[in-house]
């Protein structure tokens, strides 16, 4: 695959940010999560507010919670600022983080399986663009929003769900792969169920972070160690996360 | 409806467990959910290991953080404590309490409700004997591990959305309104998104909370107000948890 640091440094990212944006998507390519993927770099650069400059910034800590402003630096960097400074600093035992003005996120299941490699147990959700409508009607209230879980396991692989409450990614609508009116709430006659935690993501993180995009963050030291038993429990059924 | 409160003190609960978890049953009624209402009483009451007199304990506790034991007492019993003690004492800003043996825990819609009435923001998850295989087949690996989510609203409406991951619910297969195997992830074609939350809140619950059932909640005050935002859009619509 093409490395695209040289790109990401022609668009004005500095080298340090280049090699953070190229490893999401170089992951996300090698995981088949193309519309994630190297796609995404032309996307970026045509971001009419795109600030390849801008930082984000930890705005409040306390024990417990801590509060970023993406001030304006694409959602990728400021989630990888704040993995960063978990796993610099992590826990006592547990912790809350909100990002607001955090967008776009990319793949969250990568964000959480870096914390699961450092050993924490990590649950992200971050908002979109209202994209997706009841499935009675009306108007898109809620993003894709996915919800994303990893948990590290003393085997070392971490299990890692990630899940979009989208029929298909708007990603896929971007590169053609679906139509927009596929973009619905999973599940078919159980669709309510998907559209319900869509919305109930948008109002938590909407209550927590402000309007547009953000993402809510918990991170927590493991006191057990389940995915062994898991993974035993399971042989010969692929598990989320794994490739 | 026919107040249970008599049978449950025939069963040995206190009197105001008693209220606790008749308010619980008759909410369920109201709200539809019947496989969480009256039919639990007696179904309570043929547990093996049912010990009415148990109390849960609040094990730790520090800023942004709590852990709960059941103590064999009823997960209703336990989250009804925690939301008590949530409301007495609200976080900071926010806080994630962990609960371990902590089933049954009914309708978790319930709970968030009552910490959104008290004004604060509520995600809470919990885990129930494993009853869902993947849609690939194999042993059932994660219960129906619902996701519930409560945000308050100054036009005093929360927000809340409760999914489980389920299909159909345990209790609909106890009360006969559906068979066996249609308890299986949600989601006809895209079931392996369910499955995928429901595995994530397995190994999320188990890595925080330890074997067996248990529950997670986030509790923080919000810094937003979206619902009634969402409610002038949603004309029409039929929001999750409205009625």
């Amino acid at each position: 695959m093409d490395d695209p640091r040289g790109r990401l440094r022609e668009i004005g990212f500095s080298e340090a940010d280049a090699a953070t944006l190229a490893d999401h998507f170089l992951d996300a390519e090698r995981r088949g999560k193309h519309s994630h993927g190297l796609s995404r770099v032309d996307w970026l650069a045509d971001l009419p507010e795109l600030d390849p400059a801008a930082r984000p910034d930890l705005v409040a800590s306390e024990p417990g919670y801590e509060r970023w402003d993406g001030g304006g630096a694409v959602g990728y960097l400021t989630l990888a600022a704040i993995c960063d400074a978990q796993l610099a600093d992590p826990p006592a035992t547990a912790r809350v983080v909100v990002a607001s003005r955090c967008f776009p996120t990319g793949v969250l299941g990568y964000w959480v399986r870096r914390l699961a490699d450092g050993g924490l147990v990590a649950a992200l959700t971050a908002t979109s663009p209202a994209r997706l409508a009841s499935p009675d009607g009306g108007p898109p209230l809620a993003g894709t929003n996915p919800i994303a879980i990893a948990v590290p396991s003393s085997d070392g692989r971490p299990l890692v769900a990630d899940v979009s409450m989208g029929r298909v990614t708007h990603g896929d609508v971007l590169t053609g792969d679906a139509a927009p009116e596929e973009l619905v709430p999973f599940g078919g006659d159980r669709a309510h169920k998907s559209f319900a935690l869509a919305v109930g993501v948008q109002m938590l993180v909407g209550a927590l972070a402000g309007e547009g995009p953000g993402a809510v963050l918990v991170v927590a030291r493991p006191e057990f160690d389940p995915v062994p038993g898991l993974r035993s429990l399971a042989t010969g059924v692929r598990l989320p996360g794994d490739r």
